[in-house]
């Protein structure tokens, strides 16, 4: 799969959230698809459960919707900075591919702190017209402040 | 626009400033041209003014002059970490562009801080021999440490 | 050289370390080669001693043993925000190459620091079968937390 279209993919997801165009987020990935946000720790434990899981696009909006009832990332902006993509195999049309991130958190008053680091753990496929969208995106946290009970999308 | 080449000039620009070339940092915009420093509260209150302004690569080149008789950049060092470009439109030669900014300022001691998170929403067009330069740079910080009265180039 | 190319080396280098796949590092260095850790503030002196400092696959396994001896990695990891690469120069396919990097250190609690930001200064040729490694790889930190006896490489 060509570097240029998932450093492409990586770039407009990020902006999405970070613009907080939230709406557009779950048109990123197909229907069904699996989203998780999780652990290194628990991925070395096996735990299947993760902070945040959807495994259809109509999940994905679901979490939206809370996220804009909630308000609460009114109190806060986040900034992804997303690293270089490595892709680890391709089959079948599918790009198994990992990607480091780090997100930072922005308070009102200008205090910026490291909200998270970690790597997206992707299976990515073109869909019916050709764009790239996420099979599976799991987001595996070295570290991380859960300290809003609504997150936004990793 | 070619991605490969956004991406030459973002981490060429990012270089000349981190390593204090300051005054070859005229140089990546045309003339007239429009760079400004501003926040993501001043862009959503439609305030036009920003923490710095330039029209012209002589405005450009007079910020250099400041910052070295200041000589403050000698107290730190800065670090940008650029991400990646996302092209959002292209008429008549050039792109519309924005792209990701995390800054960290590394003080004498060694002790690093997040200095400003943000994103450069850029116009961007080749020059008569074909390097592509900035019509527009507008650097909108989410958060940032505007402590300093002469600051560097975002 | 091909920018995409390089964006995979460095990619995968990043990976490797962050994945705590130490045993794969010495691989992306041709032997003999040039590996150090230094800071600005050395190089800026002329000082040619580095924080770390190895000139073959030999040295840089040793490094590997030694930090697996140690087990010191186990109490945090790391993560690597690598940025994008200039090339400077190229002559006899090898290519000089800066590279912008911040690296997080990530504690056993999830609390995370900036570990350190800085600059990868390459020498980088295809080895026999045209896979690109280092000749040199010279990290140089503009700031750095220096304080564990046996370091992961940056």
């Amino acid at each position: 799969m060509d570097l240029a279209r998932l450093v492409e993919l990586n770039a407009a997801y990020a902006r999405a959230i970070d613009n907080e165009k939230f709406e557009e987020w779950p048109a990123f990935f197909l229907d069904p698809c699996l989203y998780k946000v999780t652990t290194v720790e628990n991925v070395a434990k096996g735990l299947e459960a993760g902070v945040m899981y959807a495994d259809s696009r109509g999940m994905l909006e679901d979490r939206v919707s809370a996220l804009r009832t909630a308000n609460i990332y009114e109190r806060q902006r986040y900034r992804h900075i997303v690293g270089l993509p490595v892709v680890l195999a391709e089959a079948d049309g599918i790009a198994e591919v990992e990607t480091p991130f780090l997100i930072v958190r922005i308070m009102r008053d200008g205090n910026m702190t490291l909200f998270a680091t970690g790597c997206y753990r992707d299976k990515v496929k073109p869909d019916a017209i050709g764009a790239l969208r996420f099979v599976e995106r799991i987001a595996v946290c070295d570290g991380s402040r859960f300290d809003t009970l609504v997150a936004i999308p990793f």
